[in-house]
């Protein structure tokens, strides 16, 4: 891992400032070390539809996520901190479907999702369908930290937010010409269809319709120098959504899960086949109770997905600092940093 | 299982009308198999606060439950169609903490949680903060069978629930006496205490406070005829809920999750604990990756529940008909049912 560099970029800093990474760097030169990995969304992403300046714009925000979440690490913060940072920035990018750029409910509303857990005390926040929250993640994490709950949603979790302290916009923060674009065009594919119906009974149909309205989801991992693991996820949810709808992101156990004896997860794609599969937590569990490896596990719960109809893709990071980023989508905007400080950007397989 | 039988009926029933049951029935006569395992809640419930008449009251609804369950099975039905049904019934009475009987949020509100899910497809469905449903786990099954999604929330999902036929009442519908008087009392309690803080933190402390304020969930697991498991959770909440919180009743892994390889799961307790551990599925993943029974998972899992400071209980049924019902409070609301339809209700330890 990673073994499909397409973009490489580096970032230098002070390996000597992170306890223990100076003696790791000669001791297992062999073998990179990972402190974050992150991800922006799994897709039907082509090198062949993408100009060099989107694509460069994509490598450059995921670099930045990078470094602020690699920085914190370096001067000691938590793995919490890092994870917070770095989905910030993609949330506050409009190229994600995260904070920013959150995609338009059916209604022409942003509704946004997010979570975060903590891999040392399996502590956990998230929060669902808020309109007016800035950065979700953060509202995600004062939900840990500050109530007494772990999961909240609408009115009552920005109501909450808003207590809390954290940043509040105007809806209209949210609207981007280009999300709105793309809700027209799904609701005009949409008028195409039946009623709809559960994904996996006719997969590929509602899998070309929908095939791009739910993907772009963002999230990180990361592990500190005290070997805590943390993993968060933020999503603008899916285009043309309608009902209140729920994806994975929010979700503990299935967008999300962090747990110091097995690995950091967070998962990005079609939000309701991750939600049956429950797949960070079945991650987890073949690590922890099966003993595979974080690659093993990662690619075992994504061919679940798979037999089932549904598409996206995962990255985690293990207790050890090994990470493994597969996806069965064309495409997936990651990124990973080392405990060097090395930054990789990739984008497609 | 069941070990602590306290109360008892009789329900009368003509075994060979399902296939298999008859030979069943004679070459394991030593081992019961149960093809429908139900609960009402678990809390401080305690032999000696139980009045005679109300301890009548639970029973006979419990009884109720487990007969228009059984009654589906011996038809043929699935396991679905059971648990939809059991459930239903209990959301009906005023005497849980689901439909009928729902609890008050903070605001005097009741806001319904639920969730179902089949173990054959791994098919799911569950609705969040729901104000106007009657039935939420008909809403729940709807969004499984209905739409392309898993979760939905708040009017969103009142609104599909409408659209797809779901009997819709009046709020005023959920406004009990009994639950308003429950209200009052813990916006008092609520007044003596500090900020709210995350559970786990100072369990004691929360735990005291919010001890009866978060239980009687409701739940059902049933096997039928062809080997099919399913499971249901259905909920009013936690008394004096704030900010849209949600629970792990609607919570697909948390709450709820069924498997034919494994079991079908139903919790009820400290939402919080059960999203953070993923106990419903982390039963299944214990069962398929370990091998361990039934009763050994549950117990594993409400070990690791209460490990962290948290409280309830869980019902499983596993694909051979084996049925683990541990708790780790006073007292549990549930009963059983075997393939011969004897029926056995209990309450207390």
């Amino acid at each position: 891992m990673p073994h499909n560099l397409k973009l490489y970029f580096s970032f230098f800093i002070f390996p000597f400032l992170i306890p223990g990474i100076h003696s790791t760097l000669f001791a297992q030169a062999a073998e990179t070390k990972y402190v974050m990995v992150i991800h922006g969304g799994a897709g039907t992403i082509l090198k062949s539809s993408m100009s060099a300046e989107k694509e460069k714009a994509y490598t450059e925000a995921l670099t930045l996520a990078l470094q602020q979440g690699y920085t914190l690490l370096k001067a000691g913060k938590t793995s919490l901190d890092a994870v917070e940072a770095a989905i910030r920035v993609l949330e506050d990018s409009p190229l994600f479907n995260a904070g920013k750029g959150s995609v338009f409910t059916h209604d022409g509303r942003n509704e946004l999702d997010a979570s975060i857990m903590n891999g040392k005390t399996l502590e956990a926040g998230a929060v669902a369908g808020v309109t007016t929250v800035r950065n979700p993640i953060s509202a995600a994490r004062a939900v840990m930290e500050k109530s007494q709950h772990v999961m909240m949603a609408g009115p009552g979790a920005e109501q909450f937010a808003k207590e809390a302290g954290i940043e509040m916009v105007d809806a209209s923060y949210f609207k981007t010409r280009e999300r709105w674009e793309a809700l027209q065009k799904a609701i005009r594919d949409d008028s195409l269809k039946n009623k709809p119906d559960q994904g996996n009974k006719k997969p590929a149909k509602a899998g070309v319709i929908n095939k791009d309205n739910k993907f772009g989801t963002v999230g990180a991992v990361a592990l500190d120098h005290a070997g805590n693991l943390a993993a968060g996820t933020s999503t603008g949810g899916m285009t043309n959504k309608k009902y209140g709808r729920i994806g994975d992101s929010p979700v503990i156990g299935a967008g999300t899960y962090a747990n110091n004896a097995t690995a950091g997860i967070s998962c990005t794609g079609w939000g309701e086949f991750y939600i049956r599969c429950v797949v960070a937590h079945d991650i987890s569990a073949l690590m922890e109770y099966k003993g595979l490896s974080v690659e093993q596990a990662t690619q075992t719960v994504l061919d679940k997905v798979s037999k089932l109809g549904g598409d996206g893709g995962i990255i985690a990071l293990d207790k050890n600092g090994h990470a493994a980023m597969p996806f069965n989508t064309a495409g997936m905007y990651r990124g990973t940093v080392s405990s060097e400080g090395k930054i990789e950007i990739m984008i497609y397989r």
